[in-house]
């Protein structure tokens, strides 16, 4: 059995509990949105503007707790082992199964994650300071905003890891293979440009240091799904908790473009 | 014909003796390094340690004035507009042709020049201020050392474009594809890192303005080979003239990796 797939059978059957970083090294995390048929169609095209936060991994036929693409034996109601409930903007449960919610109109987005090319970036030597720091990356709401579709609307939330010149040149090199999941940084340099005027203040995460000579390095994130979702506040929304991600049984190298 | 070996009939011909920027729009063209055979193994040596400033495109057989690969009408001895020689590292003369001055031990490097990426970037959209400025790229020597062999040795030379951050990023992973021409930036960002104190003395070239909300962006230069040359004082040397090139039959498309 493939990790990934052993990784779902224990959320599945109440055996793992904990965040999924770390876990079915090499294989690919996404970050989970599902919604109701009426809501999915504008969802779907605010991905389909907003392709660097929002990369589309796999969409589910209505009603559906698979995804063909993304594993054979994967269950969306019950393999992530930490689910957010969400009505009318407002988180009003966080549970390990969703099967009780599900509906026949549901249908299930799964969209990147910057698990995959970090881990690319660590195998190319370079280092990640959350990760030395043994933290959540530092993420941050910018000014810059998404493209709306219908009622999905809000800025683009940023996420940030420091490095020199050279290695940030490197990391831009090393991203921009996977468009799949965030690809090639956003932004670079000076933070003011995008509207953040503090670093050690992230509004989600933790902040890093930044050490002397390095610059800080911008990708889209995963994250501003959940903000635009907390913004447009549609009636009903399940997603993933923060961390608590859907395992998949691709492989984080299929995701290279080149 | 081709429109390049146009220009080096023109040259050959001395119905040229003009910079060759803007000639034979798409073609490759090349710095000129030509060395006696009892140098020529330490310098070869030395491009094959310092690719980026000093990226072979062609090397020639001890006496020959031809380069197979360039093209296969060219006669290195005649067909730029413009020679520089050199004796002990001391500038002697500027000449419109060197056949007086061959030798058989003579060999010559040609190299990959910034005007093949430079096409690249135009064709992105990218504006490049030098040339809304109509000037000379600005170029710098840093404080990084190029790695020695033999007698050559001295610091790298870099050329700097201005960039916004998100161009930055795009001229990144447009030169990343071109390593034969330099290849993709060696620094961006602070230019104290590598030893650059005022941006607007430039050691070469001329100065440029950098805009609000802009960033200096730092390729490894061709020009690194001359200065090299100069500190390191062979015996016998022949370059080109800064800006009058060795136009080759290659096309800049074709010096893609990707």
């Amino acid at each position: 059995m493939l990790e990934s797939e052993q990784v779902r059978l224990d959320a599945r059957g109440g055996k793992l509990n904990a965040p999924t970083a770390g876990l079915a090294y090499g294989f690919v995390q996404a970050n989970l949105v599902i919604l109701p048929a009426s809501d999915a169609m504008d969802f779907l095209v605010f991905c389909q503007r907003n392709p660097k936060p929002c990369p589309l991994l796999g969409v589910s036929t209505p009603g559906d707790t698979g995804i063909a693409r993304l594993g054979e034996n994967l269950d969306i109601a019950t393999d992530l082992p930490r689910y957010r409930v969400w009505k009318d903007g407002e988180l009003t449960e966080e549970c390990p199964d969703v099967s009780h919610l599900w509906r026949d109109d549901l249908v299930s987005f799964a969209l990147g994650c910057s698990f995959s090319f970090e881990e690319a970036l660590l195998e190319q030597g370079l280092e990640l300071r959350h990760i030395t720091q043994g933290c959540n990356v530092p993420m941050y709401r910018t000014n810059v905003p998404t493209q709306a579709a219908g009622k999905f609307h809000g800025p683009l939330v940023v996420s940030m890891r420091p490095f020199k010149p050279a290695d940030a040149i490197r990391a831009i090199q090393v991203t921009s293979r996977f468009p799949d999941v965030h690809g090639a940084p956003v932004h670079l340099g000076d933070s003011t440009l995008i509207g953040i005027h503090d670093l050690s203040k992230p509004d989600y995460g933790d902040a890093v240091a930044l050490k002397e000579g390095e610059m800080p390095v911008f990708w889209a994130c995963g994250v501003t799904p959940q903000s635009v979702l907390m913004a447009s506040k549609p009636k009903f929304c399940i997603t993933h908790a923060p961390g608590y991600m859907l395992m998949t049984d691709l492989k984080n190298a299929e995701l290279a473009v080149l």
